[in-house]
């Protein structure tokens, strides 16, 4: 699901790519791709006086004198950020009137005044190759990476568990005849590992289970950012997952005017469906191949630089 | 404040080092100074029959067979991070005992099998200097870096804000002529910011305000993670400061055994009184220039090398 748009307030060079990779039908990921662009260009367009007066420091109230040092990059990263919020928001609201099913990762590129933004929900990933290195653009949200976050909310709203599942995380299920018994466990404080003595809280189902591609949070989806999920639960439970899962990217920005780039440089978005199967060195190697045998003029190829306005 | 210890449990040889930085008195740090490392040694004795073998890997359940890959550092961090905790919940049990006041920031180097672990819960700093680089072993807590924290905690738990503070960041106070107009601002969920109208709400004081040294708190304290604290209120409120402070240590782990070291490589703790003043890259000129001109045999040479048992 792949998307390419261009907006540009008073002539601004603005585009926009994005990747949406749905879960438990396809509604969200659709929705998504038609509208996320939107939210992003209202959220862009209040900023815009600021951001298009490169002498101009951002004012912290409207209409007022700058006082404080608030770069334009982070007012645009502030955009993407609401707009995810946003999007979020108004799958919500019309989810039951369009009858929109499921949900889906996120991961946009904006580009702006000489920028690139990547904004990151889920487990997709961006790359930048350049000169055949490989400069990583986004990272992963999985219940293995947001342990932490997703143990430190269900301790502070237990109730979120509905009394079936607990917070911390054991290496393997807990088995009654172990109570007593001393076994490793991590806390959300925790980084390393520790041994407590088994109780029969302990027995309830972790939070975060299974390893790798196969953790899951309260066993339900291994993905802990994107958008939609509002109707998820636990199956046969009153537990929803939402809660868990958040909306806000991860967005990291790319000055892509400060760098040299030659024609070969390219930026890759792929679903976890790709960096299962290949890593970030075995994509740069089979693009730059797949590059160097195609033809410079090849319609395919589509150029950016910070002059060209597509 | 500044301690060594040697423990070795069946001749294991085990240091410890480590720097507690008070506030609101003594007491806290006196205490943590005599305990701490106790608390560390008895989380260290519950896995040192995993530890001394190094063939063994870790039992999920002690007694069983191991079935899971959890290292043994992993077991040390672990023990370290449950021990300030310990240590903690020890201050607060005896503090109106022995009528113990403040608290402190905690700063320990544990030296095991080969490896450092560096704790730190505060804003002091540990730095290692090698063939004259520094690597820096441990970052600070304050209230800009834990600024997302602070916010989450305060966004699920708003009673403890008791009405009087707002959890979202402004980059000043707002004044009640300016409800109605845009201010910047920014949410737990950004790291971006962006403009909000403002209510009656944000009237409110900033839960994180001011910048740099002087961001604080609930307007109180400039450190958010230590020991001790368990009484301290905001100024003439029952607002307490507690909760958003976090007893729990960030662990490096410096793989000691695996590199080279000369006799001017050192160690070097500071609490924020000397890295307000001194940069890394200073500090490091200044100890190089002192060693250089220092008999090698001086007594207040003290070389660690992972074949010596101190």
């Amino acid at each position: 699901n792949n998307k390419q748009f261009d907006s540009s307030p008073e002539d601004l060079p603005f585009h926009y790519w994005a990747l949406f990779d749905g879960h438990a039908g396809s509604g969200v990921a659709v929705m998504a791709s038609h509208l996320l662009h939107h939210h992003i260009a209202l959220h862009l367009q209040e900023v815009m006086d600021i951001l298009v007066s490169p002498s101009l420091a951002t004012p912290i109230c409207l209409g007022e004198e700058p006082e404080k040092k608030v770069s334009h990059e982070s007012l645009v990263v502030g955009a993407i950020e609401n707009a995810f919020k946003d999007m979020d928001f108004q799958i919500e609201r019309e989810k039951s009137v369009y009858n929109i099913s499921g949900g889906c990762t996120a991961l946009v590129v904006v580009y702006l005044l000489g920028n690139l933004y990547v904004g990151n929900a889920g487990d997709s990933r961006a790359i930048i190759i350049r000169s055949g290195e490989v400069v990583p653009m986004s990272s992963e949200f999985t219940p293995e990476s947001e342990r932490q976050r997703l143990q430190f909310l269900a301790y502070m709203q237990p109730h979120l568990l509905g009394n079936e599942f607990t917070h911390l995380e054991f290496p393997r299920r807990v088995q009654r005849k172990e109570v007593g018994k001393r076994m490793l466990y991590r806390d959300f404080t925790m980084s390393g590992w520790a041994y407590k003595t088994i109780d029969d809280d302990d027995l309830k189902f972790p939070l975060i289970y299974g390893e790798g591609k196969k953790a899951r949070v309260l066993a339900t989806i291994g993905v802990t950012r994107g958008l939609g999920d509002h109707n998820l639960k636990v199956h046969d439970s009153n537990i929803f997952i939402k809660p868990f899962l958040s909306c806000c990217p991860e967005v990291k920005v790319y000055p892509l005017s400060q760098f040299e780039h030659g024609a070969d440089d390219v930026l890759v978005l792929g679903t976890d469906g790709l960096w299962d199967v290949l890593s970030n060195q075995e994509v740069a190697e089979a693009v730059s191949c797949f590059l160097a045998n195609c033809d410079p003029d090849d319609q395919h190829r589509q150029v950016i630089t910070p002059s060209s306005s597509l």
